[in-house]
Formats: structure tokens, sequence, C-alpha cells
């Protein structure tokens, strides 16, 4: 139960309509998908099918808004469940998303049952007219603003960092929408990537470090896209123009594509967890094919663990690529020796249940008949809290292995995301408790590599490796350099013309 | 579809999620109850209790909110459907609601499907703690205010006028909660009764035209309730302290009750429809018992419009005591000759589908075999659009009856109300578009009487009848003369200072 | 939990999916409505508006099937709730019911939550095709038939004593439909009134002893209805033409209506508790109109139990005609000073959250201001357990009436009913337990009268009160003469050769 | 709609409820799972993981039931979903699910919604007492036996061919309940796999053909479990101990196995598909593990059908093992340059919504970046229907693929199957419709190879490859040699006793 000097509340319902307004006070890390379209007949089909492109961005919740000129009307659809359930043809939402404009947004599941006033698209009624925002990314200062904001008479409704960009929207001493915008993603940080409507445009922006990716695409018939990843751009037969820029707001209208870079310029520095396992294999980043760096970590690890081995054998679905990078580099055979059971429901049998068979894995299971007598080698993108590892290398033991050797494609995580990336807290990371013996031992194997911070750099088309003044990417879990302050985490305070100060004029 | 230069907004969920931001523009008109306790152990219990006795004010939906010192945490719990539903034991509603201060609130069905949003109590969390209301009327500058408001950076995420009444605490300049309250409080009008809830305090606040009513009792072991109806002490066995004066402002608190008066003395003048037809008989208000009152309008009824007959038959359930002090006053006896059918759904076939039988009622059957050849007097508490009635004079005919007299114990109703009352527009009251003799015509009678303004006074306890400088109550559906100005209504600028003047000093 | 030897059996869904093996071992007593139609192209509307009109006998689930000769194709919608919500508009159900063919059956709320496969009506495939059957009553014999049944083979899948109908249908020897049914029918005992639907005919039956009702009507188009009562043909337009009479078969094909009276003539007994309060005040039933026997039974009693005192007030809704025939007849003023809530909901606060306030009802309330120190009639249908007219008096004494006295229009309950009446066992009858001073002092009471047995008789047309040798009635509950055997009930072995008896040939 | 002399019937319900009695007359093709254990005391649990293990088989429903001994009570829980949310932690359904024995079931969807009541294990109270069953197969007699029954009085609940066997064994003529068993597996046809309960007994039975798969187990404690693979017997820590003989009745009791061999002794065909794409790939079935079979026939095929190109794609996730093996043998780099999307909903976008893309797929997409100017050699299971290939190349091309050689690691398949496997009719088998030649033309690839029927079987463990004599697998897909007569499909009268002739006395 919360404890409330700030009155934390329970608004409780039954079944699907539970709000707890004290979900870790703001509910805090969303790893989501955005998407939108600007000019299309069919927004609502389009982005419903781009939202399905990115549901490994989130699966908890999703929802679509539109705008139709037609009827001069705004209609919102925001559901619990997965894009084609909440979307599909018996569901009837996209014939009630007329128009052709649309946004929407895939909501992660971090813990809880969502609420259903937590689901994007926001929507407000500004003085300006409506505004849907959808919103992928963490802010490290909600927290901060949004008490000023209820010091200042601002009602909350929700618990989400998004709703502090509309507060901040509405109360700007601006004229224009789009500078009312503007005003208000000048004090936010953190990692975050934007698409917004109105009844006139669709904007998009990006987080001045680049933390959080967003697209630029066009399909054949002129209407613009904004997506998260290029995959959804391939879903809806769009081309890809471009990056959205680090800090660059896109203000899309009638009279096309506008840029503003209202803020100073700062390096762009992507998220290497989009490409180590988030991002999906045939999106491409900054140039970056996915799959095609996740292939060469598995090369780079091969040249920096090298072991003998009967078979490489990739903990899937996240290790399948740097397993077949590992193979090719070593010579060792690829074996599907672990089959992955994708038919996990929300909650399951309670471990207590069943402590008899600890080894029983829900997710995993190893084909014992491949495995028998065998050395092999499992490779894994990352390892965070270490428990799957252990229990799947159990797993391994028990089907017969004769040696395992656990190669991981990243290196140690030491610290955690405060950006977007649902990530544990630093005491619950294994690299941050353990040297690579400890874990060695932790994990049961025979030998443990992780790859290089400079291999890892390597792998994403840095020859040099990383350079350590000016890092290329957004490594901090690996390295505890953060790109930007951490306002709400730190207890500091920070003068808001600080980051007032990011803009240009 | 809305049309919306200030973007009406549809955001529909499945199900009973179902959010139309365009119903009306305001979901305006709620007639409802209220309840408040402080000092229970089982506060939600007895507010459940009293809801359920407040049940006749509104069966759409209900909420509970309540504070708990110990886990210094406020709940709500607000549901669709009737109390005994919501709050019954299978719900395990009251068991989370923990604490010894809550309020509550019923709300009455208008039109559409009401969103989960607009159920009451509201939360909100303040600057200085948080806050939850109930509210019961309709406020008649509650647009206007909201326009404002959004101009001045306000995001609603209801449609309710009760939401306007948290912005403007929010934004009030004083620095007491109280006072924000009060300050609040003066920049509404229209009929209200409002229950609220702090971490310290109960408020409760009537209208300074003492339209909408509230009562303040007190439990055997000295718990303090506020209600809208004196029934809804006597369900938790709570004595009737005295009604809460109009304009008043009730505090309670650890140092007991504590009575605010900040507004300039206006003539209390009740709305006399509480009296009519929608407070339950058992209330008394003001020292009038409810059910005394309408036996009582009967009775003047019989003396206004004398007819020879064989039998009184009232229309149920309303009709009731009216048409029993009818039978009593002229001799005739009263008989139960319209049956009610209380199991009417939500929704039922539609009339095309049943267009031959144009006289049936889904609501009311006669009894034939008590009227056939019978000279029938019908009684009824008000005629308002005439649709209903016209069906059961049509059935009663159908059924035999000789001589169908109608008797109506109120005067025409020729005015809409604006202070909390559901009632349709002027062009669809019966009264305001035809003369008695055309109603009589229209409902198919052989004689039509509706009781006089001055008789109606009478049985109001007003020997001399109406005082027409003084009005004594609120009878403007009858006369026209409205207590306050209807800002929303009048498309009139009504600069906000004005309304402050309603505030003493 | 269920012992079981015959395998008690629980199959639990979540929701409204509940299925309970083990409900009472059969779920006996079912005191519900049924209704069909033939020859109307909307016959499912029909059936709706004449279940509507039924819905006072079952408000638990109600279902419709119908049988459409075009698409030679039969529909059936079962579902829990009242009509007006699982029938209504936007339900679409009725549209989905298409054919000019339609039963439908009301079912009452027993305790427990009614799983899904227990409403009706029920279907079949039968070898002679589609068959859908509907019940009203309880049968004495139901238990022991269906142990022969499962013995033989059959497997059941409700545990409604319909089924066991259905299997006897289908395990008939005979050849014809219209026999089998016979044959299946003459193997039951108890109260039925049955209606049934093939793809060619209606089929309507009432029991040998006229225990429950079943009525004949027609509409202005020419379409045949029966009914359980004769209100649902004024709901639905049609004129009433006769009872069914007991022991009839009434088969309606396009041929028109065939009677058929396969067994051997039996006096018929109407159950008196169709007249004393369940049946709708409206209907008529062998030539005796519901209401005005209820008002004469108000009579009667003030002719055999007079006493002096300030008003007669009814218990409602129960009370209020025999109220008022009390009050007519002793001169005492007839008064509204009970209030029934009819907003209770399925479940509610539990007696022990408020055992404080024992006196608190949910059901009633007294005014308090029409009651203060005045002497009380108080006058209802009946007595059972006397629990509820034992919180009446002590409401009634808490509101300050000087005396009470309480009146009961009907003989004391002493003996339990088996045939459809939801009746407790004989232990939890009050006046099988009491004698008439024991009960006055449970209740709290000034005096008590309860309505002779003679009396009880004259009110129903018998001016020489009960014929003993022949009783015109069926009475069992006052008296313990029941008309039938209770196999099930008497542990005794009843050879199946002695019910085939009752078969003319 | 459906034509019914025969009465076809829709028993339409809202929400999960809907009952469709007309689908496909009969509910035919259900490939699903079963599960049994005996003498756990979390036997529940551990048929919960078994099932979850099974989740391939089966997603649209699941259900377990339970016998509990002391509370002398069975136990159902039958829900829509996937077993880890119907039996999860929340649901409290293995709470309630008590005592040491049970069965579960996944049910496999094919199309339209399930009913309720098509969900397994069935349960029936037969005279020997409470008897729970579920089936894994198809029956190829289930109309005609049903058509017999209901001609002899039987009525069923369900469409589905299960409850056939529940009727045989309540109608037959042997005294002790296995004799009853035995009678009624002797008169169906077809492939099954069945697990039964009784108050005493876990009962098994695989069909006489071997067609559908079941193994015993035993866990570590001593319970004995039946499943329909080995991977499931992993799941919940059970020892292999052999598969259940094709014909081979197997009862467990607190005796201990027993095994009965009632039918006159079929040399076993297990099913080929079980091998190529239905069963786990950790699962072993007659001692050939399943993913080293999939992986030499990638091998066989490679030998069989080579062809220059620069990298070996599979169809994810069916084509993975097989391309492996032709990459193995070819020499070929192997690559994941095809992403399968596990988000699909029940229900998506309808194609018309989207026709001007067709190259969408809501399953699949092409990693545009690996495949540019490449040589490509998809690798497949299978060919169906072609649809889905057909889109795979078209996307493939679409991504830049130079050229693209398709190879499919099995014959064409030609005919349909009728035990089990959700297979269309011959009119839809693309291979039944098209010669090698027609089909590649219709796929758009520049070649196309099938793996041959003696490479298919040498792949199996055959060296000689096919025994046209006596083949060694249930392979009439290819060759249309069926094992069984198919006798609701011929439309030819089968006595009953040459099915009983297949008893052994």
């Amino acid at each position: 139960m919360i404890q409330a000097p700030s009155s934390a509340f329970r608004d409780c319902r039954p079944l699907d309509n539970d709000d707890d307004f004290g979900e870790a006070g703001l509910a805090g890390r969303h790893k989501c998908g955005v998407f939108g379209v600007y000019g299309d007949p069919n927004a609502a089909a389009l982005t419903a099918l781009g939202l399905h492109a990115l549901q490994h961005r989130g699966q908890e919740a999703c929802g679509i808004a539109s705008y139709d000129i037609v009827k001069n009307s705004f209609q919102n659809e925001r559901h619990l469940g997965l894009v084609g359930d909440c979307f599909g043809q018996e569901s009837g939402a996209i014939q009630r998303l007329t128009g052709s404009v649309a946004i929407g947004h895939n909501r992660y599941s971090t813990s809880g049952r969502v609420a259903q006033r937590n689901i994007q698209p926001l929507f407000a009624d500004l003085k300006s007219g409506g505004f849907a925002i959808a919103h992928n990314g963490n802010l490290t200062n909600a927290r901060t603003l949004r008490d000023r904001l209820v010091q200042d008479g601002a009602i909350f409704q929700s618990t989400m960092d998004t709703e502090v960009i509309l507060h901040l929207i509405a109360r700007s001493m601006r004229t224009r929408l789009v500078d009312r915008f503007i005003d208000a993603v000048s004090h936010i940080q953190g990692g975050f990537g934007l698409v917004c409507l109105t009844n006139k445009k669709l904007i998009g922006a990006r987080d001045p470090w680049g933390l959080r990716p967003l697209v630029l695409g066009q399909t054949t018939n002129g209407a613009y896209v904004l997506a998260s990843e290029s995959c959804a751009l391939d879903a809806v037969g769009a081309q890809f123009i471009r990056d959205v820029d680090s800090g660059e707001v896109i203000v899309i209208s009638d009279k096309g594509v506008q840029s503003h870079k209202p803020f100073a310029t700062i390096p762009a520095r992507p998220c290497v967890f989009e490409y180590l396992y988030f991002a999906r294999p045939d999106s491409t980043m900054h140039g970056l094919n996915v799959n095609a760096v996740r292939e060469e970590l598995g090369r780079q690890l091969a040249a920096e663990h090298h072991v003998d081995a009967d078979m490489v054998c990739p903990v899937p679905d996240g290790g399948n690529p740097s397993g077949l990078g590992f193979s090719e580099a070593s010579g060792i055979p690829f074996k599907f020796g672990i089959i992955r059971n994708h038919y996990i429901g929300r909650t399951f049998i309670q471990p207590n249940q069943m402590s008899r068979q600890r080894s029983v894995s829900l997710k995993h299971s190893a084909n014992r008949s491949a495995m028998q007598g065998k050395r092999v080698v499992l490779v894994d993108d990352s390892i965070v809290r270490g428990n799957t590892s252990r229990r799947i290398v159990e797993m391994v033991r028990a089907a017969g292995a004769a040696e395992i050797h656990f190669r991981v494609a990243s290196p140690p995580i030491r610290y955690p995301d405060f950006y977007g990336i649902d990530m544990p807290s630093k005491e619950e990371l294994l690299a941050s408790q353990m040297s690579i013996e400890e874990m060695r031992d932790f994990l049961g194997v025979d030998s443990l590599g992780f790859l290089s911070l400079d291999g890892f750099h390597r792998a994403l088309g840095q020859p040099e490796g990383r350079n350590n003044k000016n890092p290329q990417f957004a490594d901090h879990c690996f390295t505890g350099e953060y790109p930007t302050a951490l306002i709400d985490h730190e207890d500091e305070e920070e003068p808001m013309h600080e980051q007032l100060s990011l803009l240009k004029d």
C-alpha cells in the first residue's frame, strides 16, 4: 500500500478496469512502439498494420487515434491486448476510426495490470483544439515536472510521463501550436520518440540525444509515415526516407514535411539495446541492419572467446543470429538444441507449486536427443539477472551435455537504463554484483565469455572500437556513462531554465 | 456525429468502457444522490446502505471513495449498475474501501451509455493532497467556466460539471483547502449538493438557492452523516439533525461540525419536483414529509376538480399517494387498476417491430376485469411529454372503461429545468404546446384537470397559496421564474466578478 | 462439497459460465413462466413480450427457441438476466430468432448461480428431428426416473427435471412424435405446464392435477398463443380462449388446434399460491381475477379479525390488494406507510457487517412521519419463515407505532410444496413450529390473525367454504393433503406401470 | 445456414458462449493434445505443465478434469484460451482441481469460434459412476455411429466425435467398466489417442493403426503419466517408459499398469505429419527424434535437388531444421532471412482493406538488407494450398532476391487426411491440382524441388526407402493409400459387426 502525504490513491475496478494510482508512483519505463500516417484514406488500417509490425516493442495494450476532416471529429480506440485482436476484423474498430490521419501506440508490459487510462494515445481538448499524443521512451524529469505542475493547479488523470507533455503544451505561453509543442518538449529530458495528431497536422519528435528511434517514410500514394522502426514501413509498403534526426521536430501538413531543429546540436548516441535485442532483425537504424549487426556480434565473440566444441546452440530467439555468426566464424556446427515455447500465458503455475522440479522451464526445453554427450557452446545476446541463463544451463546439463561453454554477445551489463528500456535496478544486475569467475560459477558452466566493449563497437561498424571521448552509442548500461542528467533519480533540483537553454534561441 | 471546432472527440472502447466525448457536449443533467460519513469504522458499508436508500435518485452507476488514516491512502470504487450489485458481498468492494471516512454517489441514467470516467466520486491529487468529490445537481455556468479553464491550460478528462469544481479548487489563489473550496464554489451557479473528502475532513455544501437538498445526521455512535435525503439517515440508523442551509458549507473534522455561510443570504427556494415525484415518500425535507405532501396534493386536487366516478385508479407508482388523497377527499373507492411491471430492462423491443400493437405498454398493464364498464378517475403526479399518459389512457380504454377522467396533482409543466431535474426541452413539454382542451383531446379523456398553482402551494404548507413576490419554492417549471441566471443557456457573457459578489466579503 | 457414490461432479468456469453439477443434486424447484406462439412472422418478438409480462414468475434467466421453415433451421438463445436486457434491441437476439413458431421460458432464481446449460428451452436432435421444450413446474418423480434412465445408458447434461422428459421422448417405443410425447408425459408426476416446439408443431401440456396454469389464446391475425398466465395474452394483444384443461395435451399445427386428453379424469385442483401471491393481479385463472380474489381475501380477513385502529398499512407489494380490501370492509383508512425499495441487487452487504443495526431492512422502510403514535394494522398475504415479517414489525415499532396488529390473508402455511413453488422445508415454516400465540410473540405484535381455511375458499368463489372430501384447490401447504404421490421424497419404489395406468387405454 | 431434415440447430449466446450446432455438421478434425496423471498429489498442476508443453497441438481451448478420493468428487475446468492463461496462478483453477488423478486436453483451433460445450474433457455420470474422457484424433465413422445412436434414443449435447464414445460406453452390454470401454472403442474407427478418468482408474488407448501418438512415462515419485508426446514427459520431469502400442488399452490403478490388447494385430503406421511438422522437435516417437528427422529430410533434399546459391533461408519456423540440414549437406550458408511475427491475433484486417498491398504478409517479413541481389534457396517443410508459399516468394522477390529456388522437405501432398490432421479438401491441395512445373510457375520461383517418397522414408530411418507392400508409415496424403475404411466419407453402409471383428474374441 502506498504511503501518501501526497495522497496515493487507489481506484479499483473489476476485471480489466483495474486502476492503480500507485504503480511505482509513476508508471515508469515504457518500452513501446509508435506509428503515424498522414494523408491516406485508410490511415487507421495502415496504422494497425504498422503497430502489428512493431508488436515486439509492446504487447500489453495498444491504441489508435484518428482525425476525420469530413466529420471534423477525433476518434480514439484504446484496448488491452495485441493489435491483431484489438483491431481485427471482428472488433469493428478500424471502421470506426475514419479519417486520413492517424497515430498509434503499442504499450509494453512492465508489471501489474495496466489501467485503461494508462493506454495511449492520450487525448486532450486544448484551447487550440483536439490533440492526441503517443510516446515511446522514458523521461528522466517527469516526476519533477509533474510535482511542479500539480503545485500550479494541474490535475493529472493518468500516471504516465506522457501526460506531463500534454500539460506543458496546454500551459505554454506561446501562440502557435507547433511553438507550444516545441516549448513543451524543451522542458523534458530522457529518451523519447513522439507522434502527435491535431486536426491539421501529424507531428513527430525525437529526443536530442537520439536515444529512442524514429524513422520517416512515404507510401506509393504519397502518404507520409512515422514509425519507431523501419520494419513498420515495410509492413505498409512505404519507402524508407530517413531516420528522424536527434532533437528534430517533424511537422507534416498539407504543406508537406517541415523540419524543425530547435535544440542545440548534441551528437546522436543511439541506444545499444535497440541493436542488441530490442529492435526487429529486419529493421535498419542509422544505416545498420539489425540482423547483420547481431551476426557480426557473434563473429566478434567467436574471435575473442574460441572454444573446441561439438555444436553451437543459440538461446532462442535472442541468441539465434549471434549464434549463427559464432558458428560461421568458429566452424562449429549450428544446432537448434533448445526449443522455445511461444505460448506462455500471462500468469502460470507458481514456482512453489512445482518446487520439486527446479529445472522445469516454461519457456524453453532442451532437445535431449541432440545434446546427449556433446560439448555445447550456448550463445545468448546478453545476461541481465542471470536467472534464466542459469535455468537454461541446468536444463542443458540435465539433457546430458558433456561440456557447456556460455558465450554472451555483449559486454557485462552493470548499470540500469532510464530512457525506456525495461531493466532491473543495479542490485539485480548479475554483472554488477559478481566477477566473471563468480558468474561462471553461478551459472554452472565450464567457461564463460563476454564480448568486449571494443568488440561490441566494432560489430556496430566502428572499426576502431569505442571512442571513449565521444562515444558513438548510448552504452551506459555497460559503462555507467549516462548521456543526460537523471533528475528524478538524483534527488537534486535541476532549475528549469537549464533545460530551456537547449533551445537555440 | 459531433461538429467540433472545439474538437469533439470519440474514444470508443468495447463493452462497458465505451467513452463518448461528445455526449451533448457536456454530460448535463445529472439527477443524483450523494452520501458521506465521518467517523465510523464501517464508513464504506454505511455509505453503501445510504446509497441504496437513495437508489431512486440514480440507477445507472455508483461509486464510493474512502480515506484510511492507518494506510494513509485513498480508495475509490466506481461501477456501472445498482449499489446492491456493485457493492454486494461478492464484489469484495466494501472490504477494499477501508477507513472511517467515505463519500458516495448514485448517478442517474440520462441517455446513452455512461463512460467509466464519468462516474463519481471524482478524485484529484491536489497540491494540498488527495481530494474526492460527489455532486448532485446541475450547474448553469459549467460550460462557460470550462471554456475559460481550457483557455487557461486546464485539461479535462471527463465531461461532467463536477470536474469544473475540481479545477477551480486546484487553481484557487487561497491557501487553506476550505478557503480554496469556498472560492471554487463561489464561481459556480445552479443547483448543487456536494460532499467532499480529504485526508482530514468531510465537507458538504448546498447551493445558495437551496435548490438541491442536503441533510445532516448523526449515528448512535457519534459518526456524522450527510445525505441528499433523510430516508438515507433512517437506512443507516442515524438521527436527523437538520437540513443543511441554502448556501451553507459544512466542514466535519476531528474538531466536530463547523458551519460556514460565505454567501450573501438568499431566500431558500427548494425545488418542487423533489416533493412532487423525485424524493422518496418517507423522506422529510424542510419539515414536510414527502408522502403527506403528495396525499394532500390529491386532496386539493379532488377539491378543485370533482367528478362522479366508480373508482380512483392511480397511475403507479407516482400517482399512488395523490390517488389515495383524491379518494379520501372525494369518497370514490381507491383501486389498483393498473399494474406496473418493475422488470423493464435497459433496452427492449423496438417500437417498429411491434407497430401493429400500438397500445402495448411494456411498463404498465390494465386489469381488464376491474375496469370493464367503469367510470375511472386516473390520478398521476404530473404530465411531462404526455406520451406515457396517452398510452395509459388508450390501454384503460381498451380494457373497457366507460369514462376516463384524468386528474394531475400539479400545475401544467411549461418550462424546462436547468438545476438537475431531467426534463425535456420546452418544445417537448405538452403543456407548453397545448391548451388544456387540446391536451384533453390529445390524451383522449373525458375530462382533464390540473391542480392550480395556489392549490399546489397550499399542499406544501402555505395556506395562503403562492407568494408571488417571494415564491416559497422553486416552481420555475410551472411559472418560468428561474431563481438564477442561466449563463450557459443564454449565450451571454456573465463577468466572473458578479458571481464573486456572492461572497460576503 | 458433494458426496458422490453417484459421482457428483463440479465443472467450474469463470464468470457466468459457472457450472455446478451438484446444486442440490438436481436443480429442483423451478417456479417459472412459459410462452409459445404458432403462426406469426414475429413469433420471437411476441414471445419476448409475453415473457416480459411473465417476468414476475422468474427473473434469473430466460430463453427463446424458434423454428424457421424457410431456412429449415432451429434457433435458440438462452441468457442470464431479464427478458428486456437479453432480448432488447441492442442484443440483436430477436433478429436472429427467425421463423413463425417460437417458445420461451423465464427461470426463477432459487439459490446459487444458474449454469448456462440449465437455462431453457432445452433442445435435442431426436430421430424425428429437432425438439425444443420449456417447462414450468416441478416433478415429484424426476430423480427416480433419472436414475432409471442412467441405468439404461442415458447421458444427462443438465440437472433439470425437464431433461428427463426429453430422454423419455427419445426412448419411447411409439412411432409418431405426439404419441411419443404423450408416452413420456404419462411417466412424469407433479406440476407442469409445458410448451414444446418441433419443425411442424407447437405442443402444450398441463399436469393431470391442474397444479400449474396454462392458457390458450389467439391474436387478431390468427396466431395461437400458449402462456402460463392470461396477462401474457394481453401483453401481445391476444384474446383469451380458455384455460388448458388439467391433463390436456394441445397440439397446434397447420391443421389448427387439436386437443388430446390421454389421461384418466382427475378433478382439477389449481394451486392456491397462484392466487395468493404468485400470479400477476391482472391475470384471470379458471374464471377468477387474481386482484379481485386478493381484495376479497382482505375483506374476509377484516370480517374474521376486526380490530380498532388508525390505519391499515399493507406490506408492499404483496399485501396491497388485501390491505385495500381490509380497509374497505373495516372502514379503517388505507395508508402507504411502508416503502418498498425495488432496487435490491443480487447480493448485498452481509448481515454481520451491519449487525449493530438489526432493524435495518434493505427492502422495506417505514414512513416514520405517517406512523408516529398510530395504531397500525399491517396486512400481508402470507407468512412463510416469518423473518421478514418480524423485521418489518421491528421497523414499524421503531418508527413509533403505538400498536401493531398483524393480519394475514391466508391460513398458516405448515407444509412444503413439491410442485414448483419455492418453499422452504417444514422445519423452516414458522406456522409448522409455533402456535398462533407463539407466533404473535415471535413477531412482537399486539395481535395476530390468520384467515381461516373456509374464509380462504370463500374468497376463491366457494360460498360454502372448503369441500373437505373433494377440495377445490391444491391447498396442501395449509392442510398437508397432497394431490399426488411424492415419489422422490418418500424413498419408496413406485413401479413405473402404476403411473402408466394414468393413460386411458 | 444449415439445411436440416436432421434439424440443424443454432444456439446463439453472446461473447464466448456462442454455440453453433451447425459447424460443419460435426466438429470434425481436432488436432489436439492429451495428458493424464495417476498418483501425484499435484495431479492437476502436472497436467497443466504437460498441456503447456503440448500447447503446439492446440491453442484454442483447454480443460482439466480431476478426481479427489477424499471428497469423492470430480472436478472439471474447461476454458477458451492458452493453458498458461486458463490455469495460471490468478485463475485459481489448479487449486480447485484437487485430487491425485487428472486428465487434460488442448483443443486445436479449426474454424469459427468453439462452443463452451465442445471443450474437453467431456464428463458423464454413467451408471458405473463418473467418467471423464479426452480425445486426440478424428474418427472416420463418428457420423454414422451418431446417427445410429440418435435412432436408438441417445441425446447428444456436443458436436464432438468424442461424445459418440461416451454413448457407446453408456450403452454397452458388458458389466465391468474396462470391458465396456473396450467394447465402445471396438466400434470406432480412425485415429485416436484417448485418456480417461474414473474414480479408480486412469485409462489410455491408442487406435489400432497407431495413427495418433501416445506415450507412457513415470515421475520420480512413481506417478504414471500418459501424454501425446514425450516432450510433455520432460516438462513434468517424468521418464519415458515406452510408446503405447497401436491398439493397446492401458489401465492404471492402484494395482499398477495393466495392458490390454483386445484388437487383432495390425502393423503400426505412425502418421508422417507428426514427424514432418506437427510434433515438437524435442519429442521422440517410435525411437526417432523429431528434430533429427527434420534435419535429415533437409539433407536428403539437398542430395536430390542441388542448386548453386548464396544462402539457404528457411521459411520459419517449420523450415528451420530442414533448412539447416540442407545447408549442412550443400555447404551453402544458412541465414535467417525471413522474420516470423509471433503476435498474430485471432482476427485481423480484412484482405480487401489492404488490397493495394498484395505482398503484405502479417506473419512473415523479409530482411531486405540480407537478401538484396542474392540467390536464395527457400526451404519449407511442405506445401499445402500454396498461398502462403506464394506470398513469401513474392515478398522475397520484392526484397530484391536475384534468384529464388524453392525446396520442400516432403513429397507433394495430393490427398486429404481424415485422422486428425487439419488438412483442406483435395480440391484445395496445390499438388493435387498442378504438375510440378505448374506449381513452379504458380509460386513464381526459378526452380522447385520436392523430396521423393523414398527419400522421405530414408530420413525416417528406412534405408531402403518405402516398403510399398507394407508401408512403414501412414503416408496417405502423399499416396492416397488410407490405412482404414472412411465410412463417414464414402456414403456406404458399413455393418457394425465388421468393426466388431477387430476384437480378438
